[in-house]
């Protein structure tokens, strides 16, 4: 610091303030440690303009995963439990659904059969369930379900089991002009029935997987209509793919927790600069759940692992580094 | 006026000052008259918090075709130059295309033939001409291209050739918190290489047809390769279509010049509130070109005439409305 002017000094914790990084916490829910400390160090460095690392605003891109990294995605995934209940609502329609799998398995809910659903399975599902109306109408579905429906264990709804440590993160970077978007495997439709309203990320910038939708008259009105048919699947290699499409910019940092987001964090890596790459894992079966390379939802392998230990990628413990799941 | 007391009507004043209402014509390219008269009382209202027709700045949506509609697409799309060049470009590697149809009538250099080609003939060009490499190679092909080419008739740069009345449009709406997208049949690569820079608008908002791109590894680095094969078409019922996708709300004011824009206006039309659309009607074959129902680019049919009548959607004579067409 002995080379600093006192103005400069001056400037700079103005600067500092405007941030926010003087006096306030930006992340209160995080333990102090390497990666708590990673991240405030990341967000000064691009946002100070005397700094070798800064990045404009504009280019200032943040991707955040969903399902495990921004909330709760067990015992599987809260998408596919409002599938299930949407086979069972609409079931009397369907009488051959009985002896048709897969919505047999459902029928009988038996949990650890569905767990094994393949590929097929699950588009078969959501081609049930996820088209044939509006897009106005599906999302109104989805609303009132999230209404009406708790999580098994927690008993409470699923817009209230989010992590209120990323949260934070992505209230800090938001307040240095950083553009959050979610990119997601799961449904950009359902996702927008509430994803603006519980992290606060525009509507705009909600990246999931997608179905055809067509454009059609209905009463003479133009409506958008939810075609069976997928448009493109937003998951592993989709991920940096959907981001070129959606974004066209490549993200300075990004978060997320399992296989399905490897290719996400290599894409913000290789870019030039500073970057940032967290992976959440979910080692805290006491106040969440704890799992790796064994789960079906959420996978977390040991070649991720290694690969985030090579890379440097910061991994949470969720025990070890957040003092608070969800917000009380 | 009579009931407004004379602070509100300082504060009122104050907030047209703010929204730059009131001294200065955000519109100077443009002659006075109904279609200006009823955008800037269009901007006023939806931005006007004791106006019924307030919109909150995150629904401020306004969406814009690109060729016709911002700038020239006579005598022939942009694109289709760069495809034609390329064609050429690269054609000593591939000997066969002097008897292969659609290569053949480029190499022959026939417009009229060229004019006459079908969605399959463009799509193999587009194939063989816009696929194979990096996103960011093909990105600084189209870069290249585009400073070193000009347009036949008013041999200048394409980047030059730009409406400057709807630039205004695009100024005026962005100092008014709306989110300018633009929302073109041409493609959203070749489109990135200089829309931002050329109309303001960021990278994240340039929507138009895309192709699949594929995520991948050379020399141990992730790479995004175009591949020679369309995703989604970004024209006519694809355009509303495409906002749904890519945007996720309904523009409140939407801006064409063809056949290829009524559904996009349809859609906007067609929400709740305060709306506003137009249509750019080429007229003026002395300053740019005149085409209407007869033309093969941008074709203005006369059931689109007769709808926007109709609807009431603005219909911008460029003769009559524009004080200028090109910035000089």
């Amino acid at each position: 610091m002995c080379c600093l002017s006192k103005s400069l000094v001056y400037f700079l914790s103005l600067l500092f303030f405007v941030n926010g990084f003087a006096d306030v916490d930006p992340l209160p829910s995080w333990n102090e440690g390497e990666i708590k400390t990673a991240l405030i160090q990341f967000v000064k460095d691009v946002t100070d303009k005397n700094s070798s690392y800064y990045v404009a605003p504009e280019e200032r891109i943040a991707t955040f995963d969903q399902d495990g990294t921004l909330w709760v995605e067990q015992p599987i995934y809260t998408q596919f439990i409002f599938a299930i209940d949407r086979v069972k609502a609409i079931a009397e329609n369907h009488p051959e659904w009985k002896k048709q799998e897969p919505f047999q398995t459902i029928m009988e809910g038996d949990l650890e059969k569905m767990k094994k659903f393949t590929d097929k399975d699950f588009i078969e599902i959501v081609a049930a369930t996820h088209a044939g109306m509006s897009v106005e109408d599906f999302e109104k579905i989805v609303r009132d379900w999230l209404k009406n429906t708790v999580h098994p264990r927690f008993k409470k709804p699923f817009t209230d089991l989010v992590y209120q440590p990323m949260l934070e993160v992505i209230q800090f970077l938001a307040a240095n002009d950083f553009q959050n978007y979610i990119v997601s495997g799961g449904g950009q439709e359902f996702m927008r029935a509430y994803a603006e309203r519980v992290y606060r990320i525009p509507l705009q910038r909600i990246i999931g997987s997608a179905g055809f939708v067509n454009y059609e008259y209905r009463d003479g009105k133009p409506v958008l209509i939810k075609q069976p048919k997928i448009l493109f699947i937003d998951d592993k290699k989709g991920k940096p793919e959907g981001i070129n499409l959606f974004i066209g910019r490549r993200p300075i940092a990004a978060f997320g927790n399992s296989d399905g987001d490897r290719q996400m964090l290599e894409w913000t890596q290789a870019g030039k600069g500073k970057r940032f790459e967290l992976l959440v894992h979910h080692d805290d079966a006491v106040r969440e759940y704890a799992y790796g390379p064994e789960s079906k939802v959420g996978t977390f392998s040991d070649a991720l692992m290694e690969e985030a230990m090579q890379k440097k990628w910061h991994v949470v413990s969720m025990k070890r580094d957040w003092k608070v799941i969800f917000n009380p």
